[in-house]
């Protein structure tokens, strides 16, 4: 097809198209003319996976590159790849690593050994979520710290939820593929809702909001 | 206390203190020469939670701006202000409104409904989470919507949770900026979790990540 067709198919808007094409999120068309194109089927799926992961996931640009890469390389299959892209879903950062830090480090190991998760110190969500805690330390939220438990056994709960539910589709491709996006989009679905039930709770509890 | 002081106090580069000043993040300083202004407790304080938001909390500068004016405003005691601050952590997105769009905007009011929550419609998160499930359905992963509940459930038992804990603190300022500051840090740290949480899953089922 040709891309007036890719882009209604897609619904992505051909500057869109063209710009991630540059960006190397979507693999470039099949050569048909000096100015023309021929675009397929692998184009509209790997077209409406980047606009899903930049637009809704919120992943930047080069971490969107990063997943879809890994997603179609030829290591596809193994599950080394998969922990790759679910890496490069996470931003990375400058840190400073002070006495809270620290400190916030040592609860973070110990609600992992607790809970008994396997998880690599590279992960770079463990950084993330110290960085979080020693800010809400810094800030005076020491009351936080008491949600964590609670915060940790929903993760926990969900996570082994999800990985059942993707275990039925059967197809090795699927599975992976699954995990990829619902990890990205889930991630939103999870904030949204949360957002949702404090204004309810806010409103339950002080009767107006 | 001297620039050179508030950076020390809060750990903030003086370019970025500068920075969030200019673009009215932080209050200025009472001028005290040409070149020199000098800076209080409340610019302490206010500085480090301009930081927790933009870095931590992931933040647009203009959401930012609009969070902690809203917080230091002198509608602060209303709860209606809170509902603001709230609305202002949700970036706010153009969509296009089509039939898979209605029909997920169709499942979140029946979620809504069904768990009882009173939410208004203009909660941005409402959009945010039609936005991600129509793109999941788009995308093909139909599966994911029965996952659905045990999400909604998670979130209404955390927001539950938090607020619980927040209304021990008894002083009202302090229940208002935990409950901005929470939402906004405590999706970091739930969205870290579920990260961990779901490589020590897969760990698990798959045996390797």
């Amino acid at each position: 097809m040709r891309i007036a067709e890719l882009s209604r198919r897609t619904g992505v808007p051909i500057p869109t198209i063209k710009y991630y094409t540059r960006e190397g999120l979507v693999p470039p068309g099949e050569r048909t003319g000096p100015n023309q194109a021929r675009y397929d089927e692998t184009h509209v799926r790997r077209l409406k996976l980047a606009r899903a992961l930049v637009e809704v996931g919120g992943l930047s640009i080069a971490s969107a590159r990063e997943v879809l890469t890994l997603m179609s390389g030829p290591g596809l299959s193994t599950l080394e790849t998969l922990g790759k892209a679910q890496y490069a879903l996470t931003p990375r950062k400058e840190r400073t690593e002070d006495e809270t830090w620290r400190r916030a480090a040592a609860e973070v190991d110990a609600i992992v050994s607790e809970r008994g998760w396997q998880v690599r110190e590279s992960n770079p969500a463990r950084g993330t979520l110290i960085d979080a805690l020693a800010t809400l330390r810094r800030l005076g939220h020491d009351d936080f710290f008491e949600i964590l438990g609670p915060y940790a056994e929903a993760a926990e709960r969900l996570a082994a939820d999800e990985v059942k539910l993707l275990m039925r589709r059967g197809d090795l491709e699927g599975v992976l593929e699954g995990l990829v996006v619902w990890t990205a989009l889930g991630e939103t679905v999870l904030a949204s809702l949360r957002l949702l039930a404090e204004e309810a709770e806010a409103t339950r509890v002080f009767g107006a909001f």
